[in-house]
């Protein structure tokens, strides 16, 4: 089968050395270092907007601008010569964006389709009209909102800020009208939802290429520790084939409903009465970094190949069961973070490392480990104990 | 298991922000670029020297300086702040090997290991000396000791520059007395051997930390066209458990004879006599490329693991079968190579590729294409199409 589409690319300015392109990601994380290793791969170099040389990615990419997200100047100057400009996190203006498309550059995911990411009320309303499964959900502008969805379902409820919330942070479990009113007073935008009687959290990862061809990866469970995912069980462990397809096809069909361009990651609580969507990520997402080693085609590069309108690389697992543990920082003292992986090392020599290069804070992402096997819960076991290695030195 | 050994570690100026090593790699070619993808999973960033900004490992790593592996004082700036400092190349000059090592530079492997990679005169001699298989051979001071060795045996002879051979280059097949007395007269340094009747050409990497551990992978078969390596298969078919673990145990003999920390590759020829070694390498190899996306730990993880002096990675293969074919630059004209990747991948969403970011010259080393399965008949082919089309775009 060779599909020979859309040679008519909208060509930027490739690299002239090489006849390859250059894609542009805004924000220098972990997920923009993870992506430039993929780039490398394609023979590609991933260029990156980094708010400090310090950042995460700018330690290892060769072709690193500093300049902030929300500067549309700098933004635009980062644009150039880019043949696609994406994204490592949901915080670069609309407006910002809209400008960049406006002037020909092609943005993925675009305005339209990242405003899902970004605000959780535009998301709610989307999702809600599309009949995609959302939990119970109200707009807030005043503390009365709260009041009013609890008395018709219970207290608690869930109150979200609507943008800039992350592992765990804009979230909160609100008790009765009075931490309702102390959270709407401090002016921030809300939603409020029910508290979803949750088995456990799902996440199903898709890409999609402006051709329109979407790939879907195996579902998998995400652990939540403290709002901070902290475990991921690839596959997700006595998934049925009937709910693996069914939240496969749901990503597939958001995404192909918003208008998504590279990865969507649709994080799903599991419940007695089926699945429901939490939250949208329209980046590489922790909940795919297990595809590094644990699928044919990494999210890494799996997003390049959508925002350059390659055809999808394969998902298929390399081996039974994946597991993904995220390492946070530990409490300052003990041993270094060189002897901790030298222990590691020693101890599991199959185990497989990332490390982000930031500077150690407690509870900071400061890496993850990924252990493959044949057996989930052996498996588990040995990410567990790498990750008490990386984050304890015990 | 847990082995807490050597936490005397020589610690250069490991990076005071991360507290994790600094590698310096002398050369900046495809392996430095593999080589840096490799540390920045662990945390780390090559720092890489190279002749050009434009070199492969140049375009892509955030910490390269500029300079000639042939200048002592480039080496001893290049080597300031280094944890260990290895090679990409073998063409790094013994004496500057040895300055560096007399001011307390880590450099692996060291100018006594090296130049059994550099030279091959002093490679036969000391090999034979260790009572390891290789094929007859003589030193050539004059073309009489070509003659000599020839009448011996038979024509042809092969000889061989002692130095700075590679991919066939520096490699001749003589017929006879006149042929002998021309490429004498070059002035080329030279060793004559017979010509092997071998059945097939083998490859056994293995990689040696300083504490002495050594971690061996599978043998692979290399197939050589023109004498540059087309294609490698891994592990190596129909090869018996006796021959493989006998290759693996030389490989493992030598690098602890020779001192070698880091890779070794044993080139091996195989015969209807058993196996002779062809020629070594230390660094990390082109017959180990398969082991990115093959091995549980890659080659270039691994060398990076040794130099480091950290326990070695499982060698253990991901998959019953794996191909790794090169990638040769093809006549100018035709599709571009951002076309090529394309047809590729809708072809075969399966094929991992990896380009080296260099120019196109035909002939020349691109990049290569590794494929997984669990029939070799099949991935060969999925590969021998993969290399077609980028090399030909057809």
């Amino acid at each position: 089968m060779v599909l020979i589409w859309g040679f008519a690319r909208l060509v930027g300015e490739m690299d002239t050395r090489t006849g390859l392109p250059v894609v542009g990601m805004v924000g220098g994380g972990q997920l923009a270092r993870m992506t430039h290793q993929a780039a490398i791969a394609l023979g590609q170099s991933l260029r990156v907007l980094a708010e400090s040389p310090d950042d995460s990615a700018a330690l290892v990419a060769a072709d690193v601008r500093i300049g902030s997200h929300t500067d549309l100047a700098a933004l635009r100057e980062f644009a150039k010569g880019c043949d696609a400009v994406t994204f490592d996190h949901e915080h670069v203006p609309s407006e910002h964006i809209r400008a960049l498309e406006a002037e020909g550059v092609r943005v993925h995911p675009g305005a339209d389709a990242l405003v899902f990411a970004q605000d959780k009320r535009q998301m709610r309303e989307r999702l809600a009209a599309l009949g995609a499964p959302v939990p119970r959900w109200a707009p807030v502008s005043a503390a009365a909102d709260i009041s009013d969805f609890a008395a018709a379902g219970s207290w608690p409820v869930v109150a979200k800020a609507t943008r800039g919330g992350y592992d765990g942070r804009g979230v909160w479990m609100l008790g009765g009208p009075e931490a309702a009113a102390d959270l709407v007073g401090t002016g921030i935008g809300l939603i409020v939802e029910e508290r979803v009687p949750l088995r456990r959290e799902l996440a199903a990862l898709v890409a999609r290429s402006p051709f329109g061809q979407v790939a879907a990866y195996p579902v998998v469970e995400t652990v939540q520790r403290d709002g901070i995912c902290v475990e991921v069980l690839a596959p997700a462990p006595g998934l049925s084939e009937a709910l693996a397809v069914e939240a496969q096809q749901l990503a597939i069909d958001l995404a192909t409903a918003l208008g998504v361009v590279g990865l969507l990651a649709v994080e799903l609580f599991e419940t007695d009465a089926g699945i429901v969507v939490n939250e949208l990520a329209m980046r590489p997402h922790n909940s795919g970094h297990w595809t590094i080693e644990g699928a044919r085609t990494s999210q890494f590069e799996q997003h390049l190949r959508a925002v350059l309108d390659y055809p999808m690389g394969e998902t298929s697992p390399t081996t039974p069961a994946v597991v993904m543990a995220n390492v946070l920082g530990g409490q300052p003292g003990g041993i270094s973070l060189d002897e901790r992986v030298h222990h590691l090392f020693a101890e599991d020599p199959g185990a497989r490392i990332h490390l982000y290069g930031k500077q150690v804070r407690p509870g900071r992402k400061i890496g993850h480990v990924t252990v493959l096997g044949d057996d989930m819960t052996a498996v588990r076991a040995r990410a567990a104990r790498a990750v008490r290695w990386l984050q304890e030195g015990t």
